[in-house]
This record gives C-alpha cells, structure tokens and sequence, in this order.
C-alpha cells in the first residue's frame, strides 16, 4: 500500500531543528516561572540486583519559556478569549477547557520563512525597529512562495544571533524588532494557523517599553485565534535560503494550559 | 522548486496523535516527580492599559512521565551507559553531555505497529504476559511492513486501553504485559532508532515485582543504544488497522537530562 | 540588663519536635503539590580554584503538606474569606494581600496538649470518629492547664501513629479522627490564636467521605480566625505527658500564599 | 507546675522577625532554583457542596534563597565534609544521611547581635568590606554580652538595608561585606552553633567575583562544625540596638537537603 508521505520519508528527509536548547540560565521573560533541572537519582545512587541503574530528571518550567507556542487562552482582552469566549469562566478550574494548549492540532503543515533583514538587504533588523506589510511583502516576495490557509508563517528579523548574549537577547533597555499590529494584520490575512519569529515576545518591543501593550497578541490570539511560537531559532533555515518547507509542530498536549514547550521542526526532502 | 515531501504534506496528511494527555493525577511510576500545572497568573489579575490582560502556566514534572521517550543516559549497566562511557563521569555537574536527550536527533521517520494482540487473537495481553520473539513474528507478519534500519517499532500489547483506569494501569500488583529480553533482542535485530509501547515501563513486568530488574532497557539502552518512547496511546492506530506509517518525533531538547515529555504522531497520506 | 526569657532559655531548654520529616513519598493529601525534593548540584559537580565544592537543593511542594499550617485565606464559604473579606477580589494577582500566611504573626505562645485518647482511656480514637466537645472537656481537665486568650491548642486523636504506615495514614476508606463542627466551636470559645492535630485534615473525616465537606475548617478559619496547623507529630510529648508548654510558631514568609510548611516546636525548662 | 520558660512566655514577649518575605523576583543567588509561587486552586474553582471552597498553592525554590540555613552538606573542601566524611560517599541517593539539614537541632539559643557599622560609626560597611576580627572585637564589646557556647552569633553590616534594591544587594559588580576566613575564625572560636549574616552570601565578597572562592564558608561548614544563616533582615533589632536577646531557630526538616528556608526570631521579655 503506497503512502506518498511515507514514500517522501523513505526517500530522505532533511531536518533543521526551529528550537533552542532548554538550560538553566537561558534567556527568559521574568514574568515566567523559570526553566530548572535536576537529577534526582544518578547513576549509581540505587543499582538494582543485576547491576543495572537509572538516572532521572525533575524539571520546572513557565510555557512561555524557551522555544514554545502560545495557546488562544494566553491573551484576553476587555475581558474576552478568542470568540467572545469569557476569560474568568473559561478560567476556572485552573485550566481551560477551551482555547487550552491541548486544543491545537499536532501534525505537519506547510510552512513559509519570511525573512526580513535579507529582503531589505541587511544582516539584521535594528532593536526596536517595527516590520512592516511592505516589509513582508518584500520578504513574501523575495520567497518566491504562495501562502496556503493552515500554513505556518515565520517571521526572521535576524535578533535570534543574540540568543547567546543573554539579557541583550530579551531586549528589555534596547527593544526588540518584530511585527506590530499592522504586520500582524498582514500575517492574518493569510490565514495560517500560526505564527513564528526568532524573538521571545514575537511583536516589536519598542525600546525601555516592555510588554506594556502586546497589540499582535491581540490582533493574532484574541482576534484572529491564530496560535503564536516564540523563540525560535530561524538561523540555521535562513543560511540556507530555505523559504518555504514542511512544518512539523507537536505541542505537548498538557491540558488546559496556556502554551507549551515546543521542538518545531522545518523538513525537505533531502 | 519541488519538494516531494512537502507535496505529501499540501495534498493531505491524516494525524494520529499517540500521545496521553498530561493531566494532574494521571498514571505515572512513583520513581519519577509528579506532574503538576498551575495558572500563576490568571486573567484580569493584571490588566494592560489597552485591555489585554494574560494567563500563564508553571508545570513540574519528571522526563518520565505521560507519554515520554527515554534518552541513552537514562540506565547504566554496571557503572557504564552505552559505548562503555562511565556514567559516573557523565553525569559530573548534574546534566549528561553524552546520551542526553538533547542528543537524540528528532525528525520523521518510518514507523510500524507491532499489535501483539490482535495478531494472537486476543482483545488483549494478559497482565504480566511477557511478549516472546515469536509474538513479534507473527505481528510483524500480519502487518506487512518491512523494517529499514532507523525505523520506530511500536509495540501494542493491549494494556494502553486501561490508561483511564489510574492505579490497574501501572499494574504494580497485576504486572504488565510487555517484551522481555528475548523480545527486545528481537527488536534491535531490526536496527530501529527507538521503540516503543503502549505501557508505563515498555517492557513486562511481573505481577509484584515492579521494576526491580528491566533486563529490556539494559538491552535497548545500554547494549544497543536504542531510544524508548513509553506511556503512547496505541489504540487509535490499532482500531484505525494502521501498521506502517510516517512517525514524528520531537523531543525537547533538554540540555543533559534523561529524557524527555514526547508528543508522537504518526501520519499518513490523507 | 535581665530578660526573663533569656535567662530562662539559658538555664535550660528541652524541646520536642512536633512537625514530620518532609521526604518524597510521604503521606500527603492528593489535592495538593506532591513534594519531591532533589540535588542540582552535588559535591565535585563543580569544583572552586580553592578545592571547595557546594552542593544544592531543589524543592517543590504544596503548602499543605507535611506539618503545615493554614492561613485563613485557605478557606472560603459562601465566597466569603474571614471578616466577609470577599474571596474573589483577595485573591487576584494570584496571593492575597489580606490573611496570606505572612500575615500570621510568629512568635512564641502558651501550648497545651488535649489528649483524647488518653482521656477517654484509650490508645488512639477510631477511625472515623467524631471527638466531641464532652471529650475535649474531658481532655483539658485531665490536663490541668487553663486556657489563655491566644493559646495553641493541640488535639492528639492517636491518629498520630499511623504515619509510618503512609496511606493508612490519608485514611480515605478508614475515615479519621478528629473535631467536628462541634468541637471546633468548643476549640474557638477559648479564643486560641491557632489550633492543631496530629491528621493531614485536622478534623473529622468519615469513612469513604474524603474532604467532601469541612465543616470545622469553616468554623476556625472562615468564621472565627483561627489558623489551623496539621500533619503535627504529638507522640513525644503525649508520651512525655506533657500538657501546657511553650510552643514556637513560625511559618514562612511566603507572601500571598494559603498556608506554609512549619516546624513546631514544644519547649519547657529543663 | 511551674515553668519558667512559659511564665517568661506569659509574662509577654516581644518578636522581632530577622526573615525578608519569599515573592517571586527577590534577589537571589543565580545559582540556586528560583523562588515562584503559584495558587493551582482558587477559590470558587472547585465549591463543596456546603458551600465551601479552598484555595492552595505551589512553591518551587531552592534551599540556599531567601532567608535560609545551610546545613553541614552544603559545603565540601577537597571531597570532604565536616569530620573527613566523604563528601562523594554521603550523598549516594541523593540525600544527605549525615549532615543534612534535617540533622540540625531545632530549638531556643542565646543570640548575639554584632553590629560592625555601629561600632565602626558609620552607616553601612562599604561594598566589598572585609570585616575584620578587630571589628568583631569592637562590636562585641559595644554589645556589652559574652557569648557562650551554643550561641548563635549574627554579625550585621549594614548590607541589608538594600533588600528593597533587587540586583544591588546581590552585589555581583560592587563586592559585599562580610567577614573573610580570620572573622570566621574568630567567630568560631566562640563556639556558637550558628552564624548569621544580612548578606547572600555570608561573607565577603570582592567586586566581581562572585563566589569564586568561599574561605569563610570552609572554616564554618567544614572546619568548625558551624551552620550558616543568610540574607537575614537585623534592620530592625538594629534600630533597637538589641544586642543579646533569644533567636528561636526552626529549618524545615528536609531530609538530607543542603540548607532550608528559615524564620528566626529575634525574642525578648516585653
């Protein structure tokens, strides 16, 4: 029985990892709970009759920590999820049975690199700097792809080569570049079913500013219900010119959360 | 420019999701730190000055709880993980730098089910049934699948259908059907990159003995360096009749830990 | 310059720990965090230029569990917190400004020790058995003492013994011991500043019934003020017969929160 | 039966709370787990059929955050405990059987305040300070009390008053004041079972070093024998230049952990 899926798998696949590597001490929000680890039992601290031992971890994170994707139950405005959905009601519990990370689809979509400072010709865009519709026309553009509804929109303004520095990373004094609402319109209008870029907050962060007002969010979670994945590492699929590919997006399905960690993965056929 | 996987992908791709939802108070070994979720910040606990307001999530948990897939670092035999690296050694400032699960490549890969049951026409393995080469035989016969090396060889014994029932599905007193040595020898036979099951611990245990030897995982670990994926929903692909498929796999790439919460798919063409 | 108090602690103290070890696996109620505890760091993981070398600790828990105590912000009836303070409002931004356990005020206090069974000529009370005001009168004659305003009042059901035996000692099929609406109103007339028992609940639990309703919580925390401490171990001192004491309360500062993990302590002169 | 440590307690007691309050972005030591707390329950998530609801929490935190003890375990010189015990060996299982936190004795002590600024005539020590055992000298003098053996000695620099300051009072970049290995020596030699400090870290610190190298903690810990109390609040025992007084002493009985939260109190005749 052929399977094309299958058949593409077997033939090659080539897999950029979209992720950063969860460590303590990674750059995070400080209004998240923040990523730890721990051994609790090593290697040799019970060894069972025929010699054999087992190690373990225990782990405590935010969802919106590391590389992850914001359920539609993040963001409320006025009161309201996604739909008109009442944020208080839909709250208790402590989970959400609706607009929950558990709600998302897994599965493999396609997905489209909008690549920012390449279209408009440099190596990155500046802190605080706010992308534009004709930036992402530009970058559309240069794509050479056509964005399907259920696509998988990513947004490169280059900040992911900060990963390494740490605080300069969040960007909290410098701002951090990204969509605004305008841009955030122009990604809706295509209607993927969510949207990435290489920055913790995914909008543009004017500079000393912070999270004062996250108009994307708005416009993307409570608006449009379009999810949103931060943090992303978009370096790897940029130099190597990859605009457009298959998208492998697998929350884990951790009921009525809010967002989740998240491995996004890019594929070609190799 | 074509790209044959991503082809399969826009022309349609049915997802299975083989998961179990992370969820307070669901079965999990009591070797392992308990899941655990909380909202620390709820909505209209603070409200932006344009209305928007957001929702958070802290979880704790082990790498091996819910659906999950064990990195090499995992188990030693006799002082030594796979390769004869020194667990000791490698685990030297509280995170593996070898065999951690940051080290397991994700992807897509060939997938196959292996349904035990339904190939012995049984519902159902008995508790503490442990699966036999000869079993695998015929399971893999019924299906039809040829394994290619770096495959996934899930193997279902039936018990997953108990994951609503809490405590029987840990099966301490009752035991719980899986494959044993013999069984797990046959497995790495086929060269698979990870194997998995439809139970807590991947392989049999015996009523009453819980997990005191785990001769499987020594095997596929230690001896094979053969990743496990335990706690998978199999049933759903078994009902669906579905032996050969497109598996996805993401771990987290948590920096040295053990292991890692897994959200599988298994996919086909539509 | 004299102070009775020092000069009295440096002639002689004896003190007696009322509070349980926490370790993971202990008996706890399964609607809280479980407590698990873990060693990030452990000695050689990193060693300083000078060969000095620091382990560390990890630790997550509820604050209901092992020897806690109760902040009035624990329980609400009607949606009314203590003071018809209302419940909703207390408690947005995730803590409560008002009767979070910082609110408490540390210190040391009079502390006698009501030892039921003792009284009614018993080893321990039965499970499921509702002690009742008659009882507890018989207990404080038996005692000796004489109530103050602001006292601790212990209440030893025997319960106590139990803890070994993990979760015979939940006692969620056997019932447990303890006060019920009635002996929390016979506990409040004397007007203690706290109260407290040797059973994860504090109060009477019926057999099979679980926390399905708490009426003596109600009646302490909602309508009298009364912080309530739990899981307390009062077998030393009943076996000491030891009936008014000094008792050192001092709960941890955790800003906001329901309740706190505590470590009692009875003391006398030597 | 007249006791004279309850007719002190009787008599009145005033408490002066030597802890900071545990909230979420407090300093603290970036190498230890973060503090979060979160309330999983609320009230009205979850009504009883009485008409009673409970809210609760989780914390997550470190041992070594906050104001804590740390036990004997915390800290290793060339493999080594206090009493040459194998620091590798003593934490196989990850937990300390000796030397753990749970080892040390609860209790009333005398206490000791050494003001270092006050007798200095200044403010504030200056950052990066090392206080020297001529000023211990001095402070102890102007105290006017003679230490005994079992004491716990407190030695304020006047730090502490930068709480409120975040980043500041962790002094990575400014150093921060404390005694070096002779202060620790001389502490020692008084015998006390406990140090304390309004400090992170106890003792010195030079600008940008951090905690490259801890000689005091060696000679307290490792040497001597001695446990160490951090991040103290002696603000207002200073404004009430308490210098001898009662230190009640309470560390949550961990088992095997390296340190615990703690609120001591300062405690005299009113």
């Amino acid at each position: 029985m052929a399977d094309a899926l299958l058949d593409a798998v077997r033939t090659g696949v080539r897999v950029y990892d979209l992720s950063r590597p969860y460590a303590i001490g990674m750059p995070q929000s400080p209004n998240h709970p923040v990523y730890w680890h721990s051994l609790p039992r090593r290697h040799g601290d019970k060894v069972r009759e025929d010699g054999g031992s087992a190690a373990n971890d225990i782990i405590v994170l935010g969802t919106h920590v590391g590389t992850h994707i914001d359920a539609l139950a993040h963001v409320s405005h006025e009161g309201q999820l996604h739909g008109g959905v009442d944020a208080g009601d839909a709250q208790v519990g402590g989970r959400f049975p609706v607009h929950g990370i558990d709600q998302v689809a897994p599965g493999v979509f396609g997905g489209i690199l909008l690549d920012v400072p390449v279209a408009l010709g440099l190596d990155t865009c500046d802190p605080g700097y706010e992308i534009t519709p004709a930036d992402l026309d530009a970058a559309l553009e240069r794509s050479g792809a056509i964005p399907q509804p259920g696509d998988i929109l990513l947004v490169r303004s280059g900040w992911g080569a900060r990963w390494d520095e740490g605080a300069a990373y969040i960007g909290t004094d410098s701002g951090v570049p990204g969509v605004g609402e305008a841009g955030a319109r122009w990604l809706a209008a295509h209607r993927p079913r969510a949207v990435g870029a290489d920055t913790i907050a995914f909008e543009h962060l004017a500079p000393g500013k912070g999270h004062a007002v996250l108009p994307a969010h708005r416009v993307l979670l409570v608006e449009e219900g379009i999810n949103i994945i931060e943090t992303m590492n978009l370096e790897e699929i940029a130099a190597a010119s990859l605009t457009e590919f298959t998208l492998a997006l697998a929350p884990l399905p951790l009921v009525g959360a809010t967002g989740s960690p998240l491995r996004p993965l890019a594929l070609t056929s190799a």
